[in-house]
């Protein structure tokens, strides 16, 4: 606590905040090189390590976080908030078992991406390599901590974390504790800096680190999001928004589409893969029992006028125009009548975050199209938009879902964090 | 020219000519989604036709160049720039040739990076598509403008030129036949468009079209690259910037060492992959040898006291401080001699781009501690230099040579200029 005082007190401006933000980072840089030699072996001790430190000290990370909750309820903060802040013994059992699921993955760094030797006899390989220096900006869930120290340390990097106020004394506390559990098995503890001591002018600052941070992730609401997409240099991956939709063909019948699209609604709704358009093609045979099925499961439809008419009788609402580009993440779905796949596609086109898609139908030729023309991360026939994930999807952990067409799209596990190197190896090789 | 002319004069704000971009970005977007549903036959077709209207129009090609040549030297530009800038019937002949090997070149699109079917039966495949509307930035080389079309059409993008005023008239002709060829095997004219006659406002605009332009490549010198990074909130990719770096170990012999240095540093100076700093062990037993070598091609070495004493006679200057981070992109070059592979890590670490290095050595244990440790796009043994290029490395043509992290690292072919989708097939796979 004194230290982190007297560090936040002897700065004045956002030019020393800068200067202390690239001092970290190249203590991150220094751990990163240690970091990228070190096996696969030799990290997945640490993460033992870690499950174990975070294992043997329950009450002060129960104690830290009970801090941050008892702070939140004298500022107001609603209770899913404090709901998502909350650290509980069951909570971190399941930190704990993350990391063990972490530990079974295998490490990308050293696979190689391809390979050959050419005509001239020069042996070539492109390999994985760590990506260095991460950054992290996310917001009032200490869970993430965990996470993304646990995937950066196994792809072999350093991560600063900026996990916010509202989490600030669980995220030193958890911090703190990996720290000593890297230190316990030689690793350097640098390999995991958090910078919440340095407020907001940290963060502004770690945006601004391009050249020292190779890479930011943002993990949180739109809000987020979108600052950090708009204030960074440091190269930045968007996650995580889902406008998703499914579109109803008129040939899948009811046992087809009844499960997928209310599962697609209603598993968890608060999370991005969760589908929050439904478009009905005019003839659809299964449009009444899917929409009596989504009703049932207590899902209010927000319907257009011939959406409105098959849903007689049932828990609707008038849609509005911004429903069509509402991500709920709640019981609620819009729903449109669309005369054709040639009006969903544009439908899709004009509202979709890119995320994930789905079509249901037993139209061969229908399925092909919706597979070619739809431009998301995921596009999924017959099943589920849930499955848009990256445990799901045999990755693994995920660092957040990215719906941006650089570097990775999709559920980014450990390979989505590291970068590649060409080695190329000669007998005295020249250009003529 | 009179569309143009109105065009430009109607402009009188930079809302204005980020709506101008926005617009013909949407139109890109249209055309760029007929693009990623061509097969490779379709653009294959366009590139020959491509060719061919460029071989039946060189009159116009060269007298539109000849009126940028003509500003070019009232405005007192430099001989060194206007041969960049020139285009003549064997320069045609390049251009055309580039053309017939990007044609032979596989298409990227559609190619599967992974898949599998899953324990629960969900069949998975993740497949590379077309990004969608590429924006390139280049300064005075017409060619590039044939060669970023070429390589975007290949790969199913649409593109934004923005070749710079040098050579507006060149680019405005290249443009204009390119279009013509794209329509006449019926694919759309905006796949590619020219956004010079906006001037400087345009190529702000451009830079800030984020969600309207999904990638930015910025093809030039430092400053250019720079001033993108600096402003653009479109992704952007680094190309280009190589200060290269040879070590030579101790144990090399001559026979390996002298064709591989001089060649890395004298088959062609003026390009990114050319060696720029050379570190020699203490004991290397070739390095009067290959400072002979060096200075008999014509190179003035650049030399630390250290070196001096090793390059009594030969042709040096007394190396300065600003000579480690100096790309000479002559016939120049920075030579230092370190103590151990060790220094020789720690000089690249503090001064490498991040492009290329190589060693030159015979032994193991040091080229595989080389390998491992270098931080680079490229990591050579015992090979020029020269090598990273994505002709040479079998990619067939590049757009660039990636110097960042993110989404690229090297030589950027046409597979660099596509980004990935997921395709998950079911049978009603819900999640429980």
């Amino acid at each position: 606590m004194t230290e982190t005082t007297e560090t936040t007190a002897g700065i004045s401006q956002n030019d020393d905040v800068a200067a202390v933000i690239a001092a970290k980072a190249d203590r991150a840089r220094k751990a990163a090189r240690v970091l990228a030699q070190a096996d696969r072996d030799w990290k997945d001790r640490a993460i033992t390590a870690i499950a174990e430190t975070l294992d043997a000290n329950r009450p002060a990370i129960i104690a830290g976080n009970g801090r941050d909750l008892e702070r939140g309820r004298e500022n107001g903060t609603s209770e899913a908030l404090l709901d998502r802040l909350r650290l509980d013994d069951q909570r971190v059992d399941g930190l704990i078992s993350s990391l063990e699921d972490l530990r079974g993955l295998p490490d990308p760094v050293g696979e190689v991406m391809r390979g050959e030797t050419l005509p001239n006899g020069l042996r070539l390989r492109q390999i994985h390599v760590p990506i260095g220096v991460v950054g992290a900006i996310y917001e009032a869930r200490p869970n993430v901590t965990v996470d993304i120290a646990g995937l950066a340390l196994k792809s072999g990097n350093a991560v600063l974390l900026r996990g916010g106020s509202a989490a600030e004394e669980s995220n030193k506390v958890l911090i703190g504790l990996i720290r000593e559990a890297l230190e316990s098995v030689g690793l350097p503890p640098d390999t995991v800096q958090g910078i919440d001591e340095l407020g907001r002018p940290g963060a502004t600052a770690l945006m601004g680190a391009r050249g020292k941070v190779d890479l930011l992730i943002p993990r949180g609401g739109r809000n987020l999001i979108q600052a950090v997409v708009n204030n960074a240099t440091v190269p930045v991956i968007e996650t995580g928004e889902g406008n998703v939709h499914l579109f109803l063909d008129a040939s899948a019948p009811d046992e087809l589409a009844v499960p997928i699209i209310v599962n697609a609604k209603t598993h968890r709704t608060s999370v991005c893969n969760a589908a929050e358009t439904l478009l009905i093609h005019k003839d659809a045979a299964a449009a009444r029992g899917v929409l009596e099925g989504l009703s049932e499961a207590g899902v209010r439809l927000h319907v257009d006028e011939r959406a409105a008419d098959l849903a007689q009788g049932l828990n609707t609402v008038p849609a509005t125009d911004e429903d069509w580009s509402t991500e709920y993440l709640d019981l609620d779905i819009a729903v449109a009548v669309v005369d054709s796949l040639d009006a969903a596609l544009d439908h899709i086109r004009q509202y979709s975050t890119g995320h994930t898609e789905a079509i249901v139908t037993n139209d061969l030729a229908n399925s092909e199209r919706f597979i070619r023309e739809i431009d998301s991360a995921a596009v999924i026939v017959n099943a589920s938009t849930r499955f848009t994930d990256g445990g799901q999807l045999g990755l693994g952990a995920e660092v957040g879902i990215s719906t941006q067409k650089m570097h990775a799209r999709g559920p980014m596990g450990l390979r989505e964090l590291t970068t590649t190197k060409w080695i190329v190896q000669g007998d005295g090789h020249i250009r003529s």
